[in-house]
């Protein structure tokens, strides 16, 4: 097992399985030694939303952190699709997070730490990176946040 | 007549002229082989938005469709402009798509395939991109629609 | 004194001084010669919002522009703690700004000229670069406006 998959194992996370989607729009996209992730959502395996609604108002922080977290989980998971090990990952280079936000909800940062927390979990250092998170009007199948990942492979 | 020139022709597609603007903002960047498209909005070759309004709203999603296809036109113009023959284009990397979004509008997929679908149209399994679907409050000039692209060149 | 701390200092630019997070998320991040910023926002160096609302409700056209203008200076401070000298910066490639928007306000890019001009100011033609800009939701610390930035480096 990769050094990754040890300690993916030792945090108890197990990634979704996944298909690739074969249209005109795919999953991840690499030129050179950079590969772009497709935005992520926070559904099951079967690509059924887990959570719905905006964050401020049908949803809390905490529930949207565990949503962000999600989002993560499946970056992994297509990123271990495209390249067999996680160990390929040189280092996260830039994540951009959407938070489908109530009015007066500000704390969107504090949502797409699901995501980086869970990065730098299992990166380690190499899982820090650039970052911005906004708030969305909406999104598609009113989930409450997507994030979207470049990474380096190595 | 170049080979995706000959698409285009079979297609029935003819690109819009456009003049670059040679302010700060300019329509595409190159570092190294890969360029950075600007946000391309639905408007015409003088700049005019050819669709308005938001999305689930004051637009169904056919017309929608339609807006982000015309983004598309707009973005193969720029391209073209800017490397001569669009058989330069080695593939399409990544598309942001933002969606001007009634509140209960959550489709905003199916709305960005009218800019992918052209991509597979005009370039084949090279067309084929990473992609992010959002749902914005307000755009520029007020169009349903703005799609910005990173491809690479050969 | 470098050429572009000259430039700085004739244009009466002072950057402001800023710690690195230092956790997961970073303020920039660098693979090859290419660097991505973080979302810059228009805050102090106590990271303090000194523009607060939404553009076209609460906060007027002009003083969004300054408020972008002020996410440029933090986005040149944070090059600059990164790379030394703002002489290394070869060009500036993309820009995304995001612009806290009324429903009816659609000027987002008149808004992001802030960020924009500064560039162009500071480092000339290299300062010209891709854009998107649009309107969202809801922002970090209800802030009018964030901007991120990718750049060339030699």
């Amino acid at each position: 097992m990769s050094e990754t998959g040890k300690r993916l194992e030792a945090l108890g996370i197990e990634l979704p399985v996944r298909d690739r989607k074969g249209k005109g729009v795919v999953d991840a996209s690499i030129v050179g030694d950079v590969m772009y992730l497709s935005a992520q959502l926070p559904v099951d395996e079967n690509g059924q939303p887990v959570y719905v609604g905006k964050v401020g108002a049908d949803l809390d922080l905490d529930t949207a952190y565990k949503a962000a977290r999600l989002c993560g989980l499946n970056a992994l998971a297509v990123l271990k699709d495209y390249v067999g090990e996680l160990d390929r990952v040189d280092h996260v280079i830039k994540v951009l997070g959407l938070v489908n936000s109530a009015g007066d909800f500000s704390s969107q940062p504090a949502v797409i730490n699901g995501f980086s927390d869970l990065m730098v979990e299992v990166f380690g250092y190499r899982g820090q990176h650039a970052r911005s998170a906004m708030g969305a009007y909406a999104l598609p199948m009113n989930v409450p946040v997507v994030v979207e990942m470049i990474v380096k492979l190595r």
